[in-house]
């Protein structure tokens, strides 16, 4: 039973509800409205935007605004191509190796969580696939190992592969962990967007769009142009970047609908003052949470603050049935979606840049008053 | 300029716009208005179905239900399997000969058309790969070569590869062309749903969603069990049907948007009386246009009567200046996306499961009055 004053907060508070899913994810609410006013009659064709055709003028003007705001926002350079692509995160597991290594040839991985080692068992089918730098356990905290450390196989290596934030597990690497001039390959399906970055700093990036993007379904690639026309034998067309690039990723039927809601988050992340702005709005949001986290005996997060990840905030409570309860009467304030991955456990708030910061600030009220409560 | 009865008819029939775009294609009427309606708030859960976890029990039962009623259907044996998968028809292209066919074997394939001859390229990347059979012309008409000329080659087929229904062409094989056991396999991307088949004449059945499904991003699979597990090593896991199967289709995360929409497309089909109503429909906004075309010489279709395709009319004008006048004066009048296929030319009525007799009726009003007008 919860007593009285977190009874009546929760009643207080649940007049909004908030949708902490890690993906699909929320999509920012102006956006869905308008794609809703949108849906029967888009633009006056008395149609909806999903039932014509790819090749339509009208469309391939939706097509060509949304990867303009998308290489205004993260600054991509002319030689760089932007692919729109069917697959989601777990394409570029394969398309990656297939595309941008040979056979004989090797590749380097670091592995931080769930999503960078499912990297390697696919990438293994494709190229000799090596495992350079893990996440590692320092005085009780959850850190990157020593990039001096690092175990470089000999050889040839094609690049590096890295997931710069475990959806999972909540672990970030702020920074890319560029090394001599090797190409440097990011899964950035959990934090693309979230903050300004450095597209030279890359050979190909690569991101599941239903996290920080629009709906599942959908996959964008960035890649350096040089590196396109080398892909191995056995590459599906409809995988291969070099073909997707040639057709204005229309070889084959793009996912428009996705492709059509993407471009308004697009134009919604320039409303909102593009990638340096989000940013900001994203660290509030972020250290609001481990701040209370970090004042809290009763609540915990074990990971080094610099790779506490700023999209998805994981953390547990004494015990797991503390945790279901959480989850329970959480769900019950309009606070959605909380329950760690089933593989992991305990708690997890995926804070995209579509969630507001009043969303954040309503889990915090809810955070102290079950411990409050419980604690 | 038009002749007055013409222009007063083209006022007249202007009050209602039907689009007969090829794919992406319209959807049920009465499944966007659903869409719409639920689209911020499904299921009184305060989001959209495109913002909750694909493994949440409520989108579980969304994709169960989905399939059920597709399996309802098209009565699909407990011994096959159904997928929903990413890549589209061209996904298939790949995924097929990856899963169900190894290198040193030998595939047949007929080719009847743009779609037929897409899966042989993508095809010799993963097999040997024979063309047996094509579309001939036989005293003016376009036909299927006769099936005792076709030439099989030696040794060990894996399966027979043809398109029932050829989208650009508007050219059909209505009948699955079962031969001494072989594995048969179709892309039914554009006329999946349009009648009964007999899933046991098939090892596999595949389809892009766009045309009588749902939104593009989306591909169906059936294939039976027995074939599964035999995948070459090359193959994605996101295309490996037996790692689809054995997830649920949620090995990666699905175009779960799309799934729920394809949900919605069959139970609309039910309630029509399912597939042998949704024909008998079919076969009269066909015969609408075809008798149309065949009492006039003014509209020209040189496909023999068999092979005429329920789901794509194609038609030509005695020139592609009128061919063109066509097009524009059609969407004046509310009849959109006739345009044939670039690579042909000509003007293609795409009438699919949801286009209403209402649509093809007023095209075919329209027709008579453009052939008065012009001819």
């Amino acid at each position: 039973m919860l007593n009285r004053v977190a009874f009546l907060f929760y009643e207080e508070i649940n007049m909004q509800s908030f949708n902490f899913s890690a993906g699909p994810a929320m999509l920012p609410a102006d956006v869905m409205q308008q794609a809703q006013a949108e849906f029967l009659d888009w633009q006056g064709c008395g149609s909806s935007v999903m039932e014509i055709s790819h090749r339509s003028k009208e469309f391939i003007a939706v097509a060509e605004k949304a990867e303009q705001d998308l290489r205004d926002l993260l600054a991509v350079p002319d030689n760089y191509k932007v692919l729109f692509m069917h697959g989601g995160g777990r394409g570029g597991f394969a398309s990656v190796p297939m595309n941008l290594s040979q056979p004989e040839q090797t590749v380097a991985h670091l592995v931080t969580g769930s999503w960078s080692k499912g990297a390697v068992t696919e990438s293994a089918k494709y190229a000799n696939t090596h495992i350079i730098g893990t996440d590692v356990l320092i005085d009780g905290q959850k850190t990157l190992s020593k990039q001096t450390e690092w175990e470089w196989p000999e050889g040839d290596i094609a690049y590096l592969h890295y997931c710069p934030n475990e959806t999972v597990e909540g672990f970030q690497i702020a920074q890319p962990p560029t090394h001599k001039g090797i190409n440097l390959v990011a899964d950035m399906s959990s934090n693309i967007l979230s903050k300004p970055i450095n597209i030279n700093d890359y050979a190909c990036i690569y991101a599941g769009a239903q996290k920080n993007i629009g709906p599942s379904g959908l996959a964008i690639v960035i890649v350096h142009e040089d590196l396109l026309g080398q892909a191995q034998t056995c590459t599906p067309s409809i995988m291969n970047y070099a073909i997707t690039a040639e057709y204005g990723s229309m070889y084959n039927t793009p996912p428009t609908y996705a492709w059509y809601l993407s471009g308004l988050v697009f134009q919604w992340l320039k409303d909102q003052g593009g990638l340096a702005a989000i940013e900001q709005i994203n660290q509030q949001k972020a250290q609001t949470l481990y701040q209370l986290i970090d004042q809290s005996s009763f609540y915990q997060n074990n990971i080094a603050p610099q790779h506490r990840s700023i999209m998805n905030v994981v953390f547990n409570l004494p015990n797991s049935e503390l945790e279901t309860l959480f989850v329970k009467e959480a769900a019950a304030a309009g606070l959605h979606a909380l329950k760690g991955h089933r593989s992991v456990g305990g708690i997890r708030a995926s804070i995209y840049n579509a969630m507001p910061l009043a969303g954040v600030e309503t889990l915090a009220q809810f955070m102290l008053a079950f411990e409050q409560s419980k604690g």
